[in-house]
């Protein structure tokens, strides 16, 4: 096998009590790529459609990643990568990390597989750091792993499969504004109130306990966030209406994806998900803002082989 | 059935990452009480062997308990308690809450059981808080449920039993020294750095996946606090050194159990907890600080009826 193509998923990251370390694969929303294995060494983009991305592998996300596991081993052939982008950058559902997992993902597919899961995520950790200006996986874990995904270090990079219940849906609402990732940044807090991290860490250990005993309802009342949504929050537009919206629609929880501008609703059943989606349109619908907006069942698997 | 003979366990309150939340109960560390069914109206306790504490209902923690719980029951008679007391008051290993406990869940047996353990720990709280000036229920959730209990919220009061590994035994040294609570309070901050916020939740959700898991491995990488044990563990003489005795001894980890003075180990296996008992023992030995220990298997069920 010489050729592959792969589809890479869009991921939600910062799961609401969980930021910086919870993440979640979407199943009907990703890119798709071609690897090639080519005679001419080294790393080659040689097709970019859908988003204006350079074709240099140095300056391109999936190329950063690309040349990152090239080092690592040692061929005397090279890769052609064709990206077929779908995620809109900057839209907060992992754009970056589904360019930079995918390269290397189908690199390692079409050599036999030499790397884990684990450790072609540290390849794509540098792709993603050149897109984010820091190391993390965030969203490359559940793009790579599937399901949800605990990042419980960097270094060293240790991830956790988290358990997702069957019936969980999400909506995800893109209204087109930019936020850039320094003020995103910019706007956390260093310091935090003991009592809100406890009120957080007590969330998050129940929304870890309701995902291994797929008790909705306790998913439902551990997805908040106390620290960081209520300063993020503020860089978009129409949050708290929309969250109003959803939860009045039965929706599970809502928070900001990844640093926004999208926002992500957790649902118990595709019923659900859906007049979540007719909340969260409405909310925008009444506004000059463009929007685009998603209802996927949580992909269990993440990234995968498509021919 | 007039008179119930129950034993109430001891247990282990801010277990590590999972400070003010997580709790675990001992196994044969624990106070017996027998709960009698009398004409005499009213809680009576009788007889208290052990310690010195109060006879007064009222100003005793199973008295107050009872009282709550007796408030809300329309009877004609009343309920004597004697309380035979093995867990030391101050030792940081919930002795006040296995008094509080007591009281209540032996009265509840007594009656036919109209109450469910989550109740019974509501009317346990005002016991509890006799004792520590504020209504918590890190101790009462494990004494009651057993096992490892985590409390997701005090009001409404929600416990969630966390599943416990069958091959996890405790080592617990109790130093006598003192450490009053009001001091093991105020030397906490108020606010702490968003980064180790992050640290300590990603920490948390990990202890519970590897609870769920029996993943001892990550269990151990779980356990650290990196929060609340850098200050409190100042409170406690040669807490450095007993933490890395029992870590070089083979425990998955260590930490401050409630307020201290007491510290607890957790290990694989009871050969494992044995050692650590051996390594902890040594530190205090070469001290003039006398100290009692124990090695427990995790109790799972909780409190129980004796006769």
């Amino acid at each position: 096998m010489n050729e592959i193509r792969i589809f890479s998923p869009a991921t939600v990251a910062n799961v609401a009590c969980g930021f910086d370390v919870l993440g979640f694969c979407l199943d009907s929303v990703g890119d798709e790529m071609v690897i090639r294995k080519v005679e001419r060494k080294g790393i080659h983009i040689t097709n970019i459609e859908g988003f204006d991305l350079p074709y240099k592998a140095e300056e391109n996300v999936a190329g950063v990643s690309a040349l990152a596991m090239y080092d690592a081993i040692d061929v005397d052939y090279g890769f052609e990568i064709e990206i077929y982008k779908n995620i809109k950058p900057g839209s907060g559902i992992g754009s970056s990390a589904a360019s930079a997992v995918g390269s290397v993902f189908g690199m390692n597919e079409l050599i036999g597989r030499p790397f884990n899961k684990t450790q072609l995520t540290e390849f794509a950790i540098k792709g993603e750091a050149l897109a984010s200006k820091c190391e993390h996986a965030d969203n490359l874990a559940p793009a790579m792993f599937g399901g949800f995904t605990l990042v419980k270090s960097i270094s060293p990079l240790e991830i956790l499969e988290i358990p997702s219940p069957q019936d969980l849906y999400a909506t995800i609402i893109h209204p087109q504004i930019e936020i850039k990732t320094s003020e995103a940044r910019a706007i956390l807090p260093k310091e935090v109130a003991l009592s809100n991290a406890i009120t957080q860490w007590a969330n998050f250990g129940s929304l870890i306990h309701g995902l291994h005993t797929s008790d909705y309802g306790l998913i439902q009342r551990s997805l908040n966030d106390v620290i960081v949504e209520p300063y993020r929050s503020q860089l978009i537009p129409h949050y708290n209406e929309v969250k109003q919206a959803v939860i009045s629609a039965g929706a599970l929880g809502a928070g900001i994806s990844g640093s926004g501008p999208s926002i992500f609703s957790l649902s118990q059943g595709l019923e659900t998900a859906e007049k979540v989606k007719d909340a969260m349109s409405q909310v925008y619908a009444n506004t000059d803002i463009d929007f685009d907006i998603h209802v996927t069942k949580i992909n269990t698997s993440g990234i995968k082989v498509l021919n």
